[in-house]
């Protein structure tokens, strides 16, 4: 007898479906601390204070930002990926950038409901962040969850564990080798293909 | 000093984008018991009950069902509204529909997020239905103020009032003047360009 259970995809967006967005602006400004990552420096708001402040010394404005954002375009295979996943289940992005900068990436993507922060910019400056709510991408999960549906979650980094623990089944994808190790229970996979497969099943 | 909030909308599908589905059934198969509505059976799964009878009765397979719903569009200017609507705030269709009569109608909407039930089909027969949830939209608009957003709902009939009563603001989108009249305290247009104005305010 076939599942009643309805399912609901959860992806995270940034080297899933999209580049990273402050390695764009590293290059597009050659301000090398916007390298760094939630690796380099785990507390979020000290990471985000000093890329502001960063920005701010190199006096470079929200319209620079921007610039670099809208050139920026899905992975090969992502939009054809994501179509196929969504004509098979619900699909919802859940991700730590903004709404500013997911905008013209999910123009690109046919406009999937994208669930994530917002900046503050004030005067072209961008002036502050706004989390709209902390781990937001687990407690995401476990709304799908309380609304019945089963819930598979894909993610690449250490920030998508609480959501691949808060889903029903996780899938890695194109996580590096220490995420891999650290977490042998997810199956792991690189290519789009292998993706849906692992999402739901072969058709 | 403007919100923190973010903004999210929440949207009945038939009706508000796309035509009645059973009463396009109603007419391709000529069974007009097919056209009650839980206004005139206030008990869906009675009503459910009897569309599949009549279905059965009538020897109406799922493949013709599935052929009406395949030849379905969504409303005139319904597809340019959605994608203006999504470049402006995140977007969730809520509807009492099942997901295989969603899917081509999605298709045509460029896959939008849509929250909904599913049919039990077997041998080609419309053999059942789940509900996935009881009062689904409005514990799914409780579910994204629980993420802390702000929700604004648009419905045309009684089955979406708990929606509009559980959301920050409601708006009647061509909804008959009992409705109307009932629930002054919801703003009622029946264009989309008004509707977009009521739900994120002049661009």
């Amino acid at each position: 007898m076939p599942s009643t259970h309805q399912s609901l995809a959860v992806l995270d967006v940034e080297g899933v479906l999209t580049p990273e967005v402050w390695i764009a602006v590293a290059e597009r400004t050659g301000i090398d601390f916007l390298r760094r990552t939630t690796r380099d420096e785990p507390d979020y708001d000290v990471l985000m204070k000093g890329r502001i402040e960063a920005l701010d010394a190199a006096g470079v404005r929200m319209t620079t930002i921007m610039e670099v954002v809208q050139g920026l375009a899905p992975l090969d295979g992502a939009l054809g990926f994501l179509r196929e996943l969504q004509s098979r289940v619900p699909v919802v992005l859940l991700s730590d950038t903004f709404e500013q900068f997911g905008r013209p990436l999910m123009a690109q993507l046919g406009w999937p409901l994208l669930l994530c922060h917002t900046l503050v910019v004030e005067d072209d400056r961008l002036a502050d962040y706004r989390l709209r709510l902390p781990d937001q991408k687990a407690k995401a999960v476990d709304a799908f969850r309380s609304l019945n549906y089963r819930v598979v979650a894909v993610g690449d980094s250490y920030n998508d564990m609480t959501m691949l623990a808060a889903a029903d089944a996780g899938v890695l994808f194109r996580a590096p080798a220490n995420v891999r190790s650290e977490y042998p229970q997810y199956p792991a996979c690189t290519a789009y293909d292998e993706l849906l497969d692992l999402l739901t099943g072969k058709p």
